[in-house]
């Protein structure tokens, strides 16, 4: 079950805590920051056990697919510290999405560790805190991640980019509300404007749930970052006025062949950069590529409910991202919508994946193959 | 000024009037169906001046190419019947929007007819007259020209894309509510479906103010064609699924060479339909087309208040499209939007446009003056 309490913004500092996990007397928490109700109100949602997990990740108050990861594997830590069974919480979580391959992923690390623990004979409390440490250091290696995708992206920014004054436009939301540290593609931007290499940070909307009005816009006033919003089908004009420098996106999950799932929208922006000559850059950690997915034909894309689309959406009230849309209809009752959460762009539109483990580009399944490979020699070395 | 009456949708015909001339007693009104309120409420506005309509004009309870042209016209028959000074109301409506051409026509023609008949020695009454039956003659016009223009795009659809059973992806509205008739590309995919052969219609839902969503999906739905809503970015995937037979949308004018100001929205949409082979069709009058602006970068594109981008529509209220937007921020305080009402498709990625005077294809600037001395010479005939 889950609380839900509100706070005031005074309280959150500049790096927005998007979960995190707590011990009072009554037994642990995982604490999640509620972005269905952003930018309007900053709550909190406090998760006592699996199933309430699963349903903030189902109405997108916790989301972005390496926090997601992050969440399953406390979820997991969670279960298992509150004497609940863990094979079943852990079904649970890891399909309660699913494209985010992170997601899966994360259970399954702190699944591990849980088994492996009682497996060496500890009881269950040592093996919960071994769930627990799982989750706390994927937590910290993906801040780490963020950092170094920061840099790895700049560096190829100013590379690609000459000149030094960015305009970036981005799709979604891939920050700190995504993140254990700073995030994936919006860490870059960020980056950038530490440095003085910020002209404009474009934001894309993001329909249905306006992730980047109502998430990724939140994000950069607070870190003061020059920003200009839009509607998705405005970016068009932006790049025929020779307006955009780059695209930068997250991901969901890419594929051995190259090809990127991502937020609905990555798809047209990919095109509109191809025949504009503006590189089109991905930016995620490497546990978002899938070696076990072939190409993009293989990722299952989440269709999510049409009610995202036909009612309005009006927040910061509860359910912008449920199920039930925002309740007032935008269009004809009865009409039939197509809603799918993610695109699919194939590695020959991706101008370079940058992860926390380097650069890949031109993005092919033999150099992802040896990226996967280095960063798990490095990993166990 | 304007009076506000709700009406019930059963007194509303199939071919719903979105613009009407009544002589009550107290004088000549305008009535328009105002779209701000649909598809939730029917209500019309009676105008009794030319400083009402620019409002409704620019509120966009009253709106697409065509039939600006025609309440145009008629604007300036009711300042002259109402006795108001022709000039001014005549200048004040062709100010009210800059990029669709048809408005500053329609007001010139009314105009024209009115100065004529005031220079052949006729009294106020017998000008006012002649304004209006040149506004009733380009409503009929305009009715007969979507006839016309549904009957060319559909044999052109039938040429170019086999089998007779079309998937159209359209973009805002461009049926009965932007026309004397049923409209434009809308009236395209009408003629389709009354010959059994439309197997879906695609709905974008066209941010920021939703016209799609509000207006297409209700006109569709009064008509019972297959159709389904999506939002305008998740239109990529349906090209790269093979969904998408053909794209038809209109045109708020048409360069002389042949550069096309649409809806926000429909350059994207080139360009996936160019990426993918897929036909790029324009419908339109071929009073869109304006020779007298040489090209793309000539067409004034409007831009429209950041409130429409940052804050959510909550129709239907009325304002959806208003200046003010619909008051609930979905963005944080202070954000700043980039807001084209229009932007420009270059010929090269238009497959075609058809008028009520023929197809020209591919577009160029010489075919489409050919047309336009074809239909002068047919209109003087």
């Amino acid at each position: 079950m889950a609380d839900q309490c509100t706070r005031g913004s005074a309280d959150i500092p500049d790096s927005i805590p998007a979960l995190r996990w707590e011990e009072p007397p009554e037994g642990p928490v995982l604490v999640l920051l509620d972005q269905t109700r952003l930018p309007g109100e900053e709550s909190e949602l406090a998760c006592t056990d699996a199933p309430a997990l699963v349903e903030a990740i189902r109405t997108l108050a916790v989301r972005g697919a390496p926090l997601l990861g992050i969440a399953g594997a406390y979820g997991v830590a969670l279960a298992a510290a509150r004497g609940f069974d863990v094979a079943d919480a852990a079904r649970m979580l890891a399909a309660a999405r699913p494209t985010a391959v992170n997601l899966a992923r994360g259970v399954r690390r702190a699944q591990e560790a849980h088994a492996a623990a009682a497996a060496a004979g500890g009881d269950e409390r040592t093996a919960a805190a071994a769930a627990l440490t799982a989750a706390q250091a994927l937590h910290r290696e993906d801040a780490g991640g963020s950092r170094r995708m920061a840099r790895e992206g700049l560096a190829l920014l100013d590379e690609l980019v000459p000149g030094g004054q960015h305009r970036l436009l981005t799709h979604c939301n891939t920050g700190a509300l995504v993140s254990g540290g700073e995030g994936t593609a919006f860490a870059v931007a960020l980056a950038a404007h530490r440095e003085g290499k910020l002209r404009r940070l474009w934001v894309d909307e993001t329909r249905p749930l306006l992730q980047g009005a109502r998430l990724t816009a939140y994000e950069a006033a607070r870190h003061g970052m020059p920003y200009t919003l839009l509607t998705d089908s405005a970016a068009g004009s932006l790049f025929a006025a020779g307006e955009v420098d780059a695209v930068l996106i997250g991901a969901d999950r890419i594929a051995a062949d190259g090809s990127v799932a991502n937020k609905v929208g990555s798809y047209p922006l990919a095109v509109l950069a191809r025949y504009h000559h503006v590189p089109f850059i991905v930016v995620a950690p490497v546990t978002t590529i899938d070696m076990d997915t072939p190409d993009g034909a293989a990722i299952e894309v989440e269709q999510r409910s049409g009610h995202e689309v036909t009612e309005a959406i009006s927040p910061p009230a509860r359910g912008v991202g449920g199920e039930a849309g925002g309740g007032v209809p935008i269009a004809p009752l009865g009409t039939q919508a197509y809603n799918p959460a993610f695109d699919v762009t194939p590695p020959e539109l991706v101008t370079a994946v940058v992860t926390e483990w380097g650069v890949v580009s031109p993005v092919t399944e033999g150099a992802l193959e040896q990226l996967c490979a280095r960063s798990r020699q490095v990993s166990m070395s």
